[in-house]
């Protein structure tokens, strides 16, 4: 999978930063996409050089930045959308045009205004619902990466150990992002159609409810799925 | 905690039953309650044999058996609530009057219909949002052990490994749940007001997915919560 291209849209925030180097360390190219391109290929630079340095190579280049569009078109198939929630709608409907035969991950967890231990959900029923909405059926949404924290996704000394949860209406454009996120290390699981994303989204919250509470003595919790037939590991 | 009598209301389905053996092997007295009595001892019976069998000692007999009503009364503070969805609401009306100064743990999932992949929350949100809508303020509700198999609970050589995720407007009614929860030898995590069950019992039916899907190669799935800080334990 070397010759795919990744553009992550809000790619200079911490979860788009994250998953840049998550997946350029994994030998995928990425493209950061921001409403400026400058801002993006000086993020870019910076990530190129910590890879560098965690690396002990030289001239690590798999991380550009561009503007949106441009980050959208130089995309092989997946574009990651990985803006604050404010920004949800209105980014999707400007990169709308360009997304045909593309697949969209929506990343994006609705926190509630000012509460971050709770959704504020959309009246479709989940971000992943809206942005399907949004751009018709004609383009694949697939919800994913809601539950993983930006620190984990940026510790990149460390492997994932959280499992991701994967949602959307089409089961191929599924597979395909849930075999690119396993380049990662991590397991992902088809969890249902779009509207799984109300459940999904909404663990976020209670994951961050968790991470702020005193009576719990870690922080940037996760989830993973359990069995026991899957030897608790 | 051993003067502590919990009723199981439903207590003779296979949620039921795996919780009463549970508890009644940490030295929890179990009331099952059904709406025949005679069922209810029937199966008490059994579980107490059961019990027997498993531990090597003779008169186990911590769980008992008897109508709803009675088993209500007979709980010394927590009574759970392990009916059909379909009988969820009806229960809770028959009981109700008995519920002043117990705590109702609601442990249903609104399962749709023909269909256990998939939730159909009622108006409230949730079905432990529609008990404390249906009981009043008065009556605290705590939703919990939404996420862990009946296998599970019901394979007693084995432990828990799963986490249990408890929610409830009431914290004093929620860390009373929690500690009894942890009786099991469980993590038991207050994720929250009883909107939270809004996602809580939306996980079911997404491990029940899993555990259909011939793509994910393990059975009876739960959750855990992870984190970095947290040692994979």
């Amino acid at each position: 999978m070397t010759d795919i291209k990744i553009a992550i849209i809000g790619g200079t925030g911490p979860q788009g930063k994250g998953l840049a180097l998550r997946f350029a360390l994994q030998g995928v190219a990425v493209v950061l996409g921001s409403r400026e391109a400058g801002r993006a290929q000086e993020i870019a630079d910076e990530l190129n050089s910590q890879l560098d340095l965690c690396t002990g190579m030289n001239g690590f280049s798999q991380i550009t930045g561009m503007d949106n569009d441009a980050a959208v078109n130089a995309a092989s198939e997946v574009v990651i959308l990985a803006v604050p929630y404010s920004g949800h709608d209105a980014t999707l409907a400007a990169i709308s045009p360009l997304l045909t035969n593309k697949i969209l991950v929506d990343i994006v967890v609705p926190l509630a205004q000012g509460n971050p231990k709770a959704v504020d959900m959309p009246k479709e029923g989940s971000a992943t619902e809206a942005a399907q909405a949004l751009l018709g059926d004609d383009i694949c949404v697939v919800g994913a990466l809601h539950n993983v924290s930006a620190h984990t996704l940026n510790a990149i000394e460390k492997p994932i150990n959280c499992d991701i949860l994967v949602c959307g209406n089409d089961l191929a454009a599924k597979k395909k992002v849930i075999e690119l996120i396993k380049l990662l290390g991590v397991e992902a699981y088809n969890v249902g159609p779009a509207y799984s994303a109300r459940c999904v989204e909404a663990i976020t919250p209670m994951l961050i409810r968790l991470n702020i509470s005193k009576a719990v003595p870690f922080s940037h919790a996760g989830i993973k799925i359990w069995s026991p037939t899957n030897a608790d590991k």
